[in-house]
C-alpha cells in the first residue's frame, strides 16, 4: 500500500500510553496532569447530565463565552480541540506542505515534534545547552529563525524541564516571526500553572502570526475529557476551520471546561505545594542527579544522572518512583527522566527514593 | 504566512455546525444522530462517574475488549478515534502525500471528501447517475480504480442517500484494491442501522488493505461524546498509531462505548419505525419530489425537486421541516436535501409538509 514514505522509516516517539502499568506501591510521577485533581463542580456536570448531551452533536456554546471573557478574544479567534495535542494537529494541517520548514528547541514536547517528523516536514531544533543546565536562550532561537520557516514551535512552560520563558522573550520571537513570515506556536499546555499575565495570549490581536495553544488537561485536571483550545488571528482560525469539523470537543468537556474557567482559581490553588515539592526535590539532588533549569511553580522537571550510562527511569522505578524515560526527547539520553511531582503528601517517599539515587 | 496553498483557494463544504438554529415549531431533520436517543444505561455512566475519570488521561480498556468480542478482531486491529471523522483524519495521515490519488463516489460524506480536497490530494469521483436514481454501480467503481490510487473511500450506508451496498460488492472493491495496491476505506458511520452481518468488518483478516470505520454517534446515540473506531490490518493500525496519540477517545466515551456495545440491540430496536417512516415519506413523494435510491432501515435519505431551480431546503424550512441543503455534496444542486427522519411521532407533521411541496 502507498503508505507515506516518511512514516515507514520511523518508529513513534511518545511516552503517552493509555494502558501504562504502575506498580501498586510505587508513586506515579509520569503523566502531566494535576495531582490535586480538579474543581469539585466538575463532577457535578457529569452527575447532572441529561441524555441530550449524549445523543446530540456537541453544541455547548458557554465554553466559547468563558474563553472570550477570560482572554478578551472573539469567537472568531477560538478553535476548540480534543486536548492541546488535537489543536497542534489541526494547526499543522494549515501549514503542512512537503517543503515546510519547522523550527523548535530540544528538548520539547515529543508528540509535537513527532507531528513534524512523521509528516515528512523539514524539522530542525535549537538544542538547549546542557552546559548551561538546559536554560532557554532566546538569542539562539532568534538567530536560527529563517525566512524559509513555516512554523516556530515553542512550549512554555517547557516540557520536560518545566522552565518558563518571560513574556518579553516570547514577544521577541513572535515579532521576529512576523518579520520573517513565520507562524509562531506557543504551546501553553502547562500554562495554567503560571499566571494568565505571563501568557502569550496577551499578545493576540497584536500579531497575526501568533498561535496560542491551551488545554484543560493539566492544571484544570481534565485530562480524561480531551479538552483544549487554540487562539489565533481570524486568518489562522478560519483556515483551521476549513480543514476540521466543529465537533472537536465533546459535550461533557465543553460543559466542564466552562465551569473550570469560571473557577480558574483552582489551577493556581496548589502553587505553594508545587513550589515546596520542587524545592524538596532540589534539596535531595545535586550530587549524582542534576535538575535542569525549571520554574518551581510548574509541577514537572527533568532530572539527569551525571553518568550517561545509567538508565535513570529504571533505577528510579526500582526505588519506587515511576517517571518518564526522557530519552524519548531529542538530545536527551536514558540517564534523564521527566518527573511530575505528585501531591505533597507523597513527596517524602519520592524524596527518599531520589536521595538514594543522588547519593549513589 | 505559509498557509497550505490548496487551502487558500477553497471554502469549506460541510453542513456540520455546532451552533445551528432550529426554529421552535419546526421538525429538526438535519443531523444524522439517532432520533430515539440511546440506551438508558449510558446516562448511568455519567451519574456514576468518579473524579479520576476526569483528571486522569483516558485509560478505559473495556471498550477495546468489547470491540474485540463484537467483531472478532485483535487489539492490534483497533484504533479508537474522536468520532468516525476523527478516524478518517488519522487514516488519511498514513496515506497523504502530495502525489496521492483518491477515488470516491458522488454524492458521499462531504467531511470525508473535504479532507482529500483541502490537503491538496488528487481527488476524483464516480458520479452516481441521476438517471438511475443515484443507485450505486459497483462496475463503474471497479473500472475507475487505478493502480496509481492510494485510497478508495466508500461510505456504506451512503450519506446522503441512505442506500446500502451488498457485502459481495464491497468485497469486489476490496479485492480489486488488493490487486491494485489501493487501501479501501469502508465508512460505516450509519452501519449500526443495518446488521453486523452486512459489515465489511467480516472481511478483516482476509484483506490487509481494508479499513473499516465505525462510530457510536449514529445508531448508538452518542454523537455528543465523540466516539468512533477504526478497524484494519496490523500494518495500517501500527502506522496510524505512529502519527497519533493514544488519548483519542475521552474516558466517558470509552466507558459509554463499552456499555453501548454490550447493549448493541438498541441500535436496531427502532428499525421498524425507520422502515415505516421511510415508507410514509415515499408515499408522499413521486410527483415534484423524488427520493434517491435508499435502504428503508437507514434513517437518512435524499429528496430532489424535479425543478433544479427550486431551493428545496428553503422551501421545506418554510413548511416547517429543517433538512440539510444537499448542494454541499458533489454533483448535487440546491434542489435536493438530505433528510433524516425524526422519531415516528413527528412523521405526520413531516409528511404533511413534504406532501405539500410534492404536490406543488
Amino acid at each position: 500500500m502507498k503508505i507515506r514514505k516518511s512514516l515507514l522509516v520511523m518508529e513513534k516517539e511518545s511516552y503517552a500510553d493509555d494502558n501504562a502499568y504502575i506498580p501498586e506501591d510505587a508513586v506515579d510521577c509520569t503523566q502531566g496532569c494535576n495531582p490535586y485533581g480538579n474543581h469539585p463542580d466538575l463532577i457535578k456536570v457529569a452527575k447532572d447530565a441529561v441524555v441530550g448531551s449524549i445523543y446530540n452533536y456537541p453544541h455547548g456554546q458557554e465554553i466559547y463565552e468563558e474563553i472570550e471573557k477570560f482572554w478578551g478574544v472573539g469567537r472568531e479567534n477560538i478553535f476548540l480541540s480534543d486536548g492541546s495535542i488535537g489543536g497542534l494537529y489541526e494547526i499543522n494541517n494549515v501549514f503542512e506542505e512537503p517543503s515546510a520548514h519547522v523550527l523548535s528547541i530540544a528538548p520539547t514536547f515529543t508528540d509535537a515534534t513527532n507531528i513534524y517528523k512523521t509528516r515528512g516536514m523539514d524539522y530542525r531544533y535549537v538544542a538547549l545547552d546542557p552546559e548551561k543546565n538546559y536554560k532557554f536562550e532566546v538569542d539562539k532561537v532568534l538567530e536560527a529563525m529563517d525566512p524559509a520557516d513555516s512554523i516556530l514551535y515553542i512550549d512554555n512552560p517547557n516540557n520536560p524541564t518545566g522552565q518558563t520563558i518571560p513574556l518579553g522573550e516570547i514577544e521577541m520571537m513572535v515579532k521576529e516571526g512576523a518579520e520573517k513570515d513565520i507562524a509562531v506556536i506557543i504551546d501553553e499546555a502547562y500554562g495554567d500553572f503560571i499566571t494568565p499575565e505571563e501568557s502569550a495570549a496577551n499578545l493576540l490581536g497584536k500579531y497575526e502570526n501568533l498561535i496560542v495553544v491551551r488545554t484543560f488537561s493539566k492544571a484544570f485536571g481534565m485530562a480524561g475529557m480531551r479538552a483544549g483550545y487554540v487562539m489565533a488571528s481570524d486568518l489562522i482560525i478560519k483556515n483551521i476551520n476549513k480543514m476540521s469539523n466543529p465537533y472537536c470537543m465533546n459535550e461533557f468537556a465543553r460543559q466542564m471546561g466552562a465551569v473550570a474557567l469560571r473557577n480558574a482559581d483552582f489551577a493556581l490553588a496548589h502553587v505553594d505545594d508545587f513550589v515546596k515539592s520542587k524545592q524538596m526535590l532540589k534539596a535531595v539532588t545535586g550530587k549524582n542527579l542534576i535538575m535542569a533549569e525549571t520554574d518551581d511553580r510548574v509541577p514537572i522537571c527533568m532530572l539527569s544522572h551525571i553518568d550517561p550510562e545509567v538508565k535513570l527511569a529504571k533505577v528510579l522505578a526500582e526505588a519506587g518512583v515511576i517517571a518518564v524515560d526522557a530519552s524519548e526527547f531529542d538530545t536527551i539520553g536514558v540517564s534523564a527522566v521527566r518527573l511530575r511531582v505528585p501531591s505533597i503528601d507523597k513527596m517524602e517517599k519520592v524524596c527518599a527514593s531520589v536521595a538514594k539515587v543522588n547519593e549513589g
